[in-house]
């Protein structure tokens, strides 16, 4: 996607055999590329959200993992790299999937050619990454091209326009390229569809307000931030046609756990009769777990988070201000769970499906 | 209540018939009082939030009024004042049932006695605000220890606490003393039951993680600071036992006009059947009206509130910070309403009723 017009991914390997990484910890007021050499690189890029978003997350752990490799082929570096790597952020299957799937590739093949294997592996997850999103937007674009129909069905009005709600960054930032639940959005931009988003900040780390503005923007797509308080007023007020969310993990029976808040959203959309989807990659499904509410570990991160917001001070420079008071305790998890009967569908690669176990499983007919 | 172990309320009278309030801008970082001298500062002050809450901006906007008389007792200025007042904000009822209160005190009388008549009754408005919110403390006690005996009833655990989630401020700040949502809840600490709060930072203003912290902080109670977000998960979570908040305007049929937001605690308090109580004076009740969601006139505010945060830097001095892409658009709704369908039960001064016109009749019985 694009930044000042020119086409970027979020990840990519050099010529020297390294990853370089847009650095998501500091846009949208400065873009940096990050380069990481190493799998401590790895393991700090994806625990301090340098990189984030369930698919990239997933794409970096697995160059990760090569990365370990390359300097150590060895069956207990393999064993120990992997169990450390996913340990870097606990809630997105992802991540998990794909140094699994990586590890599985090379665990039984010769040392000297597990290196190359193994980024190999990583380029093909990366590129199927692009694909797969690239599939959920087409297959998202057609919901909204049915939203659009059934609001304007027989209305002459000049200014047609959608209004999509969205929570978090689950864009081409939070992926290689594409994004999930926004991918659908640049897909009926590109079809000059007239869209307009509501962009959840998204506390504490405010991944709406930057990222998700930041992808937007710079794709000159129309949008308003607004604070996450603010979704379910717009939607009682008919501000809202439709909902649509990432998902870091999905279980088997159609609930999705996202970033904290997206359960709230998806409440308001169901008391107004709104369409709530979650866009996400068939990896994001967990088939071990049922329900989500009691099954899936929710990642408690820093009190930090909470205190302190970071942001662009008047003189131009990245600074961190308190927000509450000195010696004040707070609480910090990062997820929750939308039980699957709040969701209308879910959007995959291999197209849309209804919230639950049948409709999934049909997906792979 | 307390302030580092003295005493406060948020606004008080001065020998020289001036009004001096605590500066609620700054807060929790710095203590500042302010003077208001003539209508224009009370305007400000309102309109700027320096007093904020239904209660207190009625009580204010009551002594403006009189300072508005102290220079010019004619007719026309006690018209054109009265209007302008109510102009400051335009959500919260009880600013204008202050001012018409003391409109309809002085309207009749002659106008050397105009000024003296309308500050008593600002003041008697300001004793009876304490009263009210004291009695609201009382009633909403009781439920409190409903709860705590429901839920540890033949338990002999150690550690019986209660956690009560809260959105905003509706704290003393939020009053002359005591506060609305709050005051049950300094209530039950004075009786030494184990509360824990959960405070929703309530964002874009922040009232929760800078005013309601501060309170709880200021007079001891625990609390834990947690984003906007995180409401619905500690819900799923069996971590929240009950949920308190404020009222800017109450209609008939018992629809509750808060903050931003709370629309969406209550929801998720229905979905998991966690009780949900609005605490307020019944003089935030708006006759008037029904259906709140049609009809309650919604301020939208600034931008600027959305993309900046203030709080304190480093060096310990008050800095705003640019969150948002420069270039962004933002909408800034400040309240919802909660239909009463959702809601447990109002905690009044005169008793706590059910959320129907019936029921809030029957409080006037």
């Amino acid at each position: 996607m694009k930044i000042n017009g020119k086409d970027w991914k979020t990840i990519w390997l050099t010529d020297d055999l390294e990853i370089q990484v847009i650095d998501q910890t500091v846009l949208p007021h400065e873009f940096k590329i990050k380069t990481m050499k190493n799998i401590e690189d790895v393991f700090y890029g994806i625990k301090n959200m340098i990189v984030r978003g369930a698919p990239l997350i997933g794409v970096t752990g697995g160059y990760g993992l090569a990365l370990a490799i390359k300097e150590d082929p060895s069956d207990k570096n393999l064993i120990e790299s992997s169990n450390f790597l996913k340990t870097a952020r606990p809630t997105a299957v992802n991540l998990s999937w794909a140094i699994d799937r990586i590890y599985n590739k090379i665990a039984k093949i010769e040392k000297s050619k597990r290196f190359s294997f193994a980024i190999q592996e990583a380029k093909t997850i990366e590129l199927e990454d692009i694909e797969m999103c690239s599939k959920i937007g087409d297959n998202g674009l057609k919901i909204i091209k049915d939203i659009f129909k059934k609001k304007y069905f027989e209305e002459k009005k000049e200014n047609k326009k959608i209004n999509i709600l969205t929570h978090c960054n689950a864009g081409w930032l939070a992926t290689v390229d594409w994004g999930t639940a926004l991918a659908p959005i640049y897909k009926a931009h590109r079809e000059n569809l007239n869209i307009h988003v509501w962009v959840d900040e998204t506390r504490p780390r405010n991944q709406g307000a930057s990222l998700t503005a930041y992808e937007l923007q710079s794709e000159g797509i129309p949008y308003s931030v607004i604070v996450d308080n603010a979704g379910g007023y717009l939607m009682q007020n008919n501000l809202v046609d439709m909902v649509i969310v990432g998902s870091d993990r999905t279980t088997s029976n159609g609930d999705v756990c996202n970033k904290i808040g997206t359960y709230l959203k998806a409440l308001a959309a169901y008391d107004n009769n709104i369409p709530f989807y979650a866009a996400l990659p068939i990896s994001t499904i967990d088939w071990s777990l049922e329900n989500g509410v009691d099954t899936i570990p929710i990642e408690e991160r820093s009190e930090e988070e909470i205190n302190f917001v970071k942001g662009l001070n008047i003189k131009g420079n990245m600074e961190t201000v308190r927000i509450s008071p000195v010696g004040s305790t707070s609480y910090n998890p990062a997820f929750d769970v939308t039980p699957s009967k709040f969701i209308t569908g879910l959007i995959t690669e291999k197209g849309v499906c209804s919230a639950n176990k049948e409709s999934l499983k049909s997906l792979y007919c």
